[in-house]
């Protein structure tokens, strides 16, 4: 009988792109977990694929993302912000303290989840001056302390100065958070009001 | 002609019942403004009236109001608790300060608007265990630093284990946030968890 661990080396590789595709933060544990495997096939799979360890992998991508900003400021990103195009999408990372949970369920509180979507949303607009105008979002699983929510925005539609941003965050390979978040770009209005003045 | 400082006497006492009804956070001069009389008169009013300035009114709502919490604790409410009737309704007020808008337009960042709902949403919930499912949002206009946002929560539906939680937020008369927001009461699925252990 084939087992998991008798997936053929090139299909693996090709999972391995995939997942790490879909959330960079999967560490090798992670991923031994998924494929099936032990760490040390990941770490070999990744070594013949020249792809780095997870840690690196992030840093590498943060480095830029941060520089792209506009809309908002670095400190107001809430999590970490390891992906930006502006105008098309972004990703971030919010790790899970104890001081983010409820205290009653121990479960992080849903705002956090809010906050880092709305600001990533916010952070995909090409522009001086956005703001959120409608919301609607989807608590899909607990999320609890030490977890890592990765958030990935996309702008699905641009219509004058009104964009549609798309939020999935996911815990591994599970979607605990679903957005969708309708933002303006208010820069020309801001414009012709200071040259009314 | 008749101008607004000549609204008769019974007719302005009755307007400023409903505006304190409608926002008991409104100073004698935001009714002054709102009436279209002196601060004098309304201090006269409230007299004659027996209603206590705003501190007070404040102050005495809130005494009662955070030794109702259930499914939330204190420090998690977002904004001052002043009122809570568990199963029924609440209100919160939340005072913007500089540090909770963002840098590049000055206006309040959405996540704290939606914090202070969420957080009133789940004070309501008659119960130890609850959690917001969906929720769909909408901001109205923005807020600036200074400013007072009072949100009132009532829970619209109920059925089961899933409460409706509508809120809406005004800052004076003006409605800059609204809210609705599903609940879930988990404390039965808990408690089956545990007794299965």
């Amino acid at each position: 009988m084939m087992g998991k661990n008798s997936v053929i080396k090139s299909e693996r590789h090709g999972l391995l792109i995939r997942y790490l595709n879909d959330n960079p933060f999967l560490t090798d544990d992670d991923l031994a977990q998924l494929l099936g495997v032990s760490i040390q096939t990941v770490r070999l799979d990744r070594a013949e694929l020249d792809i780095p360890e997870m840690r690196e992998r992030v840093k590498k991508a943060a480095r830029g993302a941060y520089q792209n900003l506009r809309a908002i400021e670095e400190h107001e990103v809430v999590g970490e912000l390891v992906d930006l195009e502006i105008g098309l999408q972004g990703l971030s990372i919010l790790t899970v303290g104890e001081e983010m949970t409820l205290r009653k369920t121990r479960v992080l509180d849903g705002q956090y989840l809010f906050a880092q979507a709305n600001s990533l949303a916010l952070a995909l607009i090409d522009t001086e001056v956005a703001l959120t105008g409608t919301s609607k979002v989807s608590f899909k699983r607990p999320v609890f302390r030490g977890e890592k929510v990765v958030a990935r925005a996309v702008i699905t539609r641009k219509k004058g100065n009104k964009y549609m941003v798309r939020v999935n965050s996911h815990v591994k390979d599970e979607l605990v958070f679903q957005g969708k978040f309708l933002v303006f770009d208010l820069s020309e209005e801001v414009n012709r009001l200071e040259n009314s003045h």
